[in-house]
């Protein structure tokens, strides 16, 4: 089967006046890449009419004038029950055809505005206009909320899908109810895809002292990505052949050794509920960022206590018992502090694991010395002498609290007992 | 000055693949906008050159064709020194024209690779594609970086703009030396612009209990527009007429009252620097998120003391003295331990301002009395009892936590005092 040009549309003016950022199409790039679609382009729109027609004018030409490249345009936004949803009446008027009732979602519609009383009654006509599709479109149903899909064809096997700009219920569509319709018309590679995470190194780095010397794998099938992360990079390998995968991850862990871990996040959080260990945290210049990453993770109360936020030097001795002569002496960033930390950490809650950082985010702060980006970390087992730990990251504020935060988790992660229920 | 139809175009496969999120288009519309220029459309394309190419001979045809609506089109990537950078040769295909080096930034380049040793010589070819542009281009230069910017006339006031990917070379250069360049070609529109935060309310609420009310405003030449954030909707006024926007904010601070504020995170650092007076946190179900947002901003160590993340109940009463009969009486999650966590905090750090927050983030853990979402504030005055404030929060985790830490400061700036220069 011939594999469609894929674009991605993003309709909102909210998008293109730079106040909300699109994420929906790079969710949707990202589905379609696991199953072995590679995307065109994306565009974002405004919501005007005019524009959004013209746009999809150009698509469908271009469809009809080149029917061996068939075409296959996902459009999200425009499908709410406000005067500046404009999608389905361009749509109407690109494919000169009349709308149609779905009639099973305005009855759900219908029962959802009656169960909610009386004073709902007025808005239902606004509320109508989601439930209707193109006549004769392929429906798209909203499990998550109210507004229909619905996929057109635009020329012989090229499709424009229009789904709601909602994250949620663009998500439930995309997977329950527009995949399998892609793979009835498209077909599908049966793409197999590995990641890795590599610790402390750049893109650039990788590229030249790795990627250069893997072109057996690359011109055997295998395509590869990598994308900056803050305190590592995430490398990113497709096949359709899974040896060429088990290959280049043997590979990669060989040359990178402890540098090279799966997925971080998702590791400590399983290792940490599985073993009912307990985690606590000492930070200073992260402020509390690396406990906010840790309960990012629902389900992180099994095993995270809590901790401290040292951000001042008398909070140190106070909150956490460093002392007072320690800071005078060594200085609030230093392996003498961020050692007391962890210790103090560590009597305070009696935790299995503990973590502390302390460090110079800038932009002020630095000196020849000690430069912004010098960080600490200290980590403690229970019962277990603190080892710390000493980076310099680049970047500025922000990558900089970014990349400790990450580390400590990564330092946290080299110690933990693997990941086995027992 | 006929104003230009504005094309914003962002290259690289990280983003098509949906691995990366393109930024650096939304900061570029959200610049134009502020200066008076609206944003026909986003595109995001591969690192392909034929797709690119492809792109820009659409854009370029257009502009010859309809010479009385030039195009601006702003490109941001490729321009790099490895082998998928292709955007310059993209654009001498397009224009026919050859590379010129810009000798500036060569010598600049020269100099910085010979200060790092001899082993950057042999990288200096690859890096030398960066300091060329196509042949009479108007050149914009690079003070953050080494990649230099270039504009090219595609058709009759028509621009194509090529700048840098890396986001705070690209701003640099935007600000610097592309800003100018569009104001001579296509004057300004010197747009007035202002914004307010408006608490506890979605944006159809608004749009309905207030926007509807303002057409006088809006025929006159006013335009607005809202983001939802997360615990506020952040509204944006433009008009020439500077009036119009004293009239829309003297209606919407006597509609909505202390709902209604400027940028609450500014304010409150802003008041604390100068007032000298300190903060701290005790954090429960936003498990560090608080006091990383407020530590995001340079200078908090100004008044930020720091504080407790007590995510366990043991915590709770360990770091803070929360009672254990409280907790067993009344729940984690209740008026009297969020009072009491203010109020331990408090007496721990003797800060002038303590802020204590607790809650259910979920998915989990909610009941029918204390759902998900269900979110306690405590705000302490030093010397003053602790006030107390319950919240229901929509959404899921993330939003829940965020409308928490967000919601925590605008309790706070709404005691602050006045942010004056005593």
């Amino acid at each position: 089967m011939k594999q469609p040009q894929i674009t991605i549309i993003a309709t909102g003016s909210e998008i293109t006046a730079g106040r909300s950022i699109d994420t929906n199409s790079g969710w949707i790039a990202n589905r379609l890449f696991e199953e072995g679609w590679k995307v065109r382009n994306f565009i974002a729109l405004p919501d005007n009419p005019k524009t959004i027609l013209e746009e999809l004018l150009l698509l469908k030409r271009k469809a009809e004038n080149d029917p061996d490249n068939p075409i296959l345009a996902i459009m999200t936004g425009g499908l709410g029950s406000t005067e500046d949803d404009y999608t389905l009446q361009t749509v109407l008027d690109l494919q000169n055809k009349e709308r149609e009732v779905v009639e099973k979602a305005r009855i759900k519609l219908q029962k959802l505005i009656e169960s909610r009383g009386r004073s709902y009654t007025e808005i239902l006509p606004a509320m109508l206009r989601q439930v209707y599709v193109p006549s004769g479109s392929y429906t798209l149903d909203n499990s998550a909320g109210i507004a229909v899909g619905f996929a057109e064809e635009i020329a012989p096997s090229s499709f424009l899908v229009c789904m709601p700009g909602v994250p949620a219920e663009m998500k439930e569509m995309f997977n329950r109810r527009l995949l399998p319709f892609l793979k009835r018309n498209y077909g599908i590679e049966n793409l197999k895809q590995t990641t890795r995470w590599i610790w402390s190194i750049g893109e650039s780095l990788f590229q030249e002292e790795f990627m250069k010397n893997q072109k057996d794998l690359l011109s055997s099938g295998m395509d590869w990505g990598v994308t900056a992360q803050k305190g590592f990079i995430k490398t990113i390998f497709n096949a359709k052949d899974e040896s060429l995968l088990n290959e280049v991850v043997s590979r990669i862990q060989n040359f990178y050794k402890e540098l090279c871990t799966e997925d971080v996040f998702t590791e400590v959080h399983e290792s940490l509920s599985l073993s009912r260990k307990s985690l606590a945290v000492a930070e200073s210049c992260t402020g509390g960022l690396l406990g906010a990453k840790i309960t990012d993770i629902k389900g992180s109360s099994a095993y995270f206590l809590g901790g401290v936020i040292t951000y001042s030097n008398d909070q140190k001795v106070g909150l956490l018992g460093v002392g007072g002569d320690t800071i005078a002496k060594f200085g609030a960033v230093s392996r003498e502090t961020c050692s007391e930390m962890a210790d103090g950490l560590s009597d305070k809650t009696n935790a299995d694991y503990s973590l502390s950082i302390t460090g110079i985010a800038g932009p002020d702060g630095g000196t020849e010395e000690k430069p912004v980006g010098l960080v600490w970390i200290g980590r403690k087992k229970k019962g277990k002498p603190t080892e710390t730990f000493r980076y310099l990251f680049p970047g500025n504020r922000e990558t900089i609290r970014e990349n400790a935060a990450n580390t400590a988790l990564y330092l946290l992660h080299q110690i933990l007992p693997e990941r086995e229920i027992k």
